[in-house]
């Protein structure tokens, strides 16, 4: 028989399951896990100096000067964060990350801070860099303005499938767009400067114009205001920084030797990302590049208003139409692959969200679920989870960059500090014991190294609280203590049921002495009397029969042909005025337990078998609640004897050829060659 | 123990629940069952004569003076109807109205084609009578404009716990303002003839504006045009015949004699209805009433249009301001009994929808679950299906009378024709076998009055359809469409399974010779250890633990633990290279099967009870999912022992409470007082 259509398709889109020694196969080399895991971190690029740009404007055009210097502060932070992970990723080469180095270090308390900040952070990772694709895609495609958000939902489900079918897959089909964007915007700056050196760069198209500030800052800015204008855009800036983490959660993933990679994978990250952000602002200030929140108010062309019919272009979209102004195609080039970058960067998420996710499962802070692997090693659980909140986020923001960047960087910073927190713990906690003095120094150093780290994140931290609390960075806080208080009641749920499922030393097994065995029966037809054959076949030490009298005449009508038909086992009427079924039965029950205490009670209920879920609202109804009902009752097994209708037969023949399918692809595939 | 508030307010809200002996106590007389059944064809009088003037004001003001000939044309149809109807009554008893009289006479596709169409109707009668009230509640208290969608929802959610309480009590709760709304509209009828009589009567207050006619009817109508204008105002007008079907479907909840009752009840309401609508309309065309779809618009002063500003009065209230204008109160008691009235109205589809969906759940049309009486006998699944989908209705049309009424009426014709083709059909069979000439006689009388109700409704029918068709009525049609291919389908599949399931003459019971029992192990903890001793208690032929190994030092750790403990029974390990827990032990199930196709497996599955839905999200996940495929397989019994976790005793408390409550009330409240 050929597999169905339906099979192949499922198949060409998730790709073939593995087997658990083929994890080693998944492991990342450097120059495919730089893409992987750094995409969210350069990707920023594209849209952190626009919101720098954009929040000076608020000062008008005086303050665009500024912009240079904060993008050396945000440069300066981020050397300083790349310095103190690689501490992180060398101490611990297991993944986990910050979750880990608080939780062992700070104990649970601080890791679950850490988690739920982590978790909150990548769902905004993949709504703001989605968003932020969208609006690109639409700055080049005129025919998607107004439709952002629907694209950018498309695209979530997009990277949703991709990411079902497995790591390395990914890794595989996402590192050269990493490689064009990082070319293309270097190029494109390495270009700019060439050009200025020899004269020649133009200024930006909106050069010309002048930017009206808000009220308080027309007639001269207070110092105070302007202080706090300045550290809203350097926070806005931190959102290059976002993603740094993203490799130390994914130190298990890296080809060995694991640390080492991992840290020269982030050395590696932040030069590139600094070279950029650095670059992009300095160009942009070299040509005068002017950008507003809302430009058709704020930007004024010979004093008035340029009004709604103005296009703005993204930063990196204004550079490249003055730097390649006689090589048009380099616009859309350097527009594509930022576009393709931003997804890719979303992409970041999806590998780092259903790691930890799985980790939080095991340590029973997450549904065990989340923790059992898919059938693509990679935890389809947390990929669909994280895929459904972005969405919502994303449609909640109308994928509006400008919005979604409030609540972003908070997360980060909050794992950032306590991370760091928890690392000056953990070389003060190994000083306390090495004796080794090179190793004693190398930790010395590490810790200086954290010590700088923790000073500088938490400063950032509390600039970032400050300067973004009221514009949505309360929302993000909201749903990280949700998320905390979630875990840690999941956890307390989990640790309540296992200290009383747990077997007390040596307990003998207590056997009940009998089996009374009762048969549900309402009509006498072929599942009731599979059931009575198979209670009957299982000898208990008594078995009757019992159907409930609701309606006075189908009992009459049963009871003859129970006669007629000579069935070996006595048939117990339950009266019930007032036509319930569930309580009749449920007091009988409790009736025989009461009178043998010592014995267990076994209900067979007849259940049909059916092929199609709606097939479940016609069948089976009162016998599901019934059962839901009897498993209150200590001393009760309930046992269903299954009467298969043939539709059931198309359900169980569709379950085992995907079986079948799955089954053959791992096994053929694997002896036919060993890469695909 | 006192109950909890929540059990006591549960049963203030739904009543007692009622024996089925107490059945008999809940049949209606004359004086009741008149305002339950009739409401809705009396309600209609507050939005027939507002859809004939506002259809007719299309063609301008003169053509407002037909209005009068129409409603005397809906008052023929409607005495025809209720003679038709007399016969049917007499005929069939036992209620079920039109959908038996067709299922008897014409065959179940017929019998399906009435049943559809009054389910779709009975909706459409909540839909359209709450909207109405919402209207007046508008016009009465300007703070509820705007709000009808809403303030219409919460009426038919008060109207749906009303009759969960069940027949008798609501029966008796509608009666008195039915009879206050009576009174009322002709009392203020009486009123205004006599002022017109000696000369008092004023003008309404709209008297003096013109009317703009649409283009095509401005330079002087065409005659075909004309000519379906006036049958599109006669068959909106045809709303008011719409529940006189309700009495034949609720013949079994009168006192006896039910038919005579019926009959007598059915002359009743045509009468006073016929009274309503003749005198409103005619006092309308007295007074000079205008009434347009789009006042602001239509309606002219000075030949200017009067603008949004304008307030306009439903004609029921016009003609109440006239006629009482030196008594205000006289208006807003109108308004307020016309729209009490059609929330009662609403409640005639409460009574008549769950008896139909009962019958057709008797006949396996729809599924058994809306057979069984609920705790108050009234059908409460029934009921609340019925008020869904009205609300989805109310919400999707913004609760606007006059685009809901577009969908409205077609049913009703619809089972009216198919009914009386029953009917005639009836008394011809009738005739081919009676000898009396009495009883003859009688049936030929009868045959003549539903040949010619069967005429009229025809007709109108037809009229309906092409007036309506593209105004709404294809979404009514569509919906019956619908509805019946639902429920032949579900018939078809409970006839397959019955079929299936038929034991065949006197098959003895097929004894399997012996039982496997295999139990499911993951963890050495109290409920394995329950499930091992239920197990052995019950004596299989042959007993083994299984375990999968998905996790090699886990199972490895069950092992040693297993040993320790000395369990008596052997441990199987099941290989698992790709981390499956259900596809081993489905094979390994089949593989027993296989080497003894004579024996049945019986596999026990250690399951958590637990108290709160939420819980289930965090266990049984795999159990329950391994439970639904080992159904499939044939010779397989799966027993769930279950293990009460601390949190499940609340639960069960909660449930025993709850009907230990209602069984105190049942009986306790029975050796009170016999009545209540």
């Amino acid at each position: 028989m050929t597999p169905a259509l339906g099979d192949i398709s499922k198949r060409l889109l998730l790709g073939r399951k593995l087997r658990s020694t083929q994890l080693g196969e998944t492991l990342l080399p450097k120059r495919i896990a730089l893409p992987v895991f750094a995409s969210d971190a350069l990707s920023s690029v594209a849209y952190a100096p626009d919101e720098i740009f954009l929040t000076l404007s608020i000062a008008g055009l005086a303050a665009l000067t500024i912009s240079w210097k904060i993008s050396l502060a945000v440069a300066v932070v981020l050397v300083v964060v790349v310095l103190s992970y690689r501490q992180n990723v060398h101490a611990y080469p297991s993944g986990g990350g910050d979750y880990e180095v608080a939780n062992v270090n700070l104990g649970p308390t601080a890791g679950l801070t850490v988690a739920s900040a982590l978790m909150v952070d990548y769902v905004l990772t993949v709504a703001v860099s989605i968003s932020s694709a969208a609006q690109y895609a639409a700055s080049a495609i005129p025919a998607l303005e107004g439709h952002q958000a629907t694209a950018a939902v498309i695209a979530v489900l997009f990277l949703t499938t991709m990411n079902l079918r497995g790591v390395r897959e990914s890794g595989a089909a996402f590192a050269i767009p990493t490689y064009i964007f990082m070319f293309t915007i270097l190029g494109m700056a390495a270009w700019g400067f060439g050009r200025l050196l020899f004269g020649h760069l133009p200024d930006a198209s909106s050069s010309g114009l002048d930017i009206a500030a808000e009220d308080q800052f027309a007639h001269g800015a207070s110092g105070i205001a302007m202080a706090f204008l300045i550290l809203r855009a350097f926070s806005s800036g931190c959102a290059a920084l976002t993603g740094v983490e993203a490799i130390s959660n994914g130190v298990p993933a890296f080809k060995k030797p694991k640390s080492r990679n991992a840290a020269t994978t982030l050395a590696l990250l932040g030069s590139i990302s600094i070279a950029m952000v650095v670059s992009v602002v300095t160009l942009a200030n070299v040509m005068k590049v002017r950008f507003a929140e809302d430009p058709g108010t704020q930007l004024l062309r010979d004093g008035v208003p340029v009004g709604e019919g103005y296009h703005q272009d993204p930063v990196i979209g204004q550079l490249a139409k003055g730097i390649f102004d006689h090589f048009s195609p380099g616009f859309y080039l350097v527009a594509a692959a930022t576009g393709v970058i931003l997804v890719l960067a979303a992409n970041t998420a999806f590998n780092g969200f259903p790691v930890l996710g799985s980790i939080l499962a095991r340590d029973g802070y997450l549904p065990r679920q989340l923790h059992t692997r898919g059938d693509r090693l990679a935890f389809s659980n947390g990929i669909v989870i994280l895929a459904g909140f972005a969405i919502v986020l994303i449609v909640s923001f109308n994928a509006e960059v400008t919005r979604l960047i409030q609540l972003y960087i908070v997360g980060v910073f909050v794992s950032f500090t306590i991370s760091q927190i928890g690392m000056v713990r953990h070389w003060t906690r190994l000083l306390r014991d090495e004796q080794d003095p090179g190793k004693r120094a190398r930790a010395i150093r590490s810790r200086v190294i954290n010590a700088i780290g923790l000073t500088l994140t938490g400063v950032v931290l509390v600039i970032v609280l400050i300067t973004k609390f009221l514009l949505g960075a309360y929302i993000a806080i909201i749903a990280m203590a949700c998320l905390f208080l979630l875990m840690k009641g999941i956890h307390r749920h989990y640790d309540t049921v296992r200290r009383q499922m747990a077997a007390e030393g040596d307990e003998p097994l207590m056997l009940p002495s009998r089996v009374h065995a009762i048969v549900l029966v309402s009509k006498l037809h072929k599942p009731t009397l599979r059931a009575l054959a198979f209670a009957k076949a299982a000898r208990p030490y008594q078995l009757e029969a019992v159907t409930v009298d609701v309606d006075r005449d189908e009992a009459d009508q049963l009871q003859a042909e129970w006669e007629t038909r000579g069935i070996p086992i006595p048939l117990k009427r339950l009266a019930s005025p007032y036509r319930e079924i569930t309580r009749p039965i449920l007091q009988y029950v409790r009736d025989i337990r009461r009178q043998s205490p010592r014995d267990v009670v076994m209900v067979y209920i007849p259940e049909y078998v059916v092929g199609h879920w709606w097939e479940h609202l016609l069948h089976n109804q009162s016998a599901l609640r019934l059962k839901g009902r009897l498993l209150f009752t200590p001393g009760v097994m309930v046992t269903s004897v299954p009467y298969q209708l043939l539709s059931s037969q198309g359900a169980e023949e569709r379950q085992d050829r995907v079986e079948r399918v799955a089954g053959q692809v791992r096994r053929g595939a694997r002896k036919a060659s060993g890469d695909r």
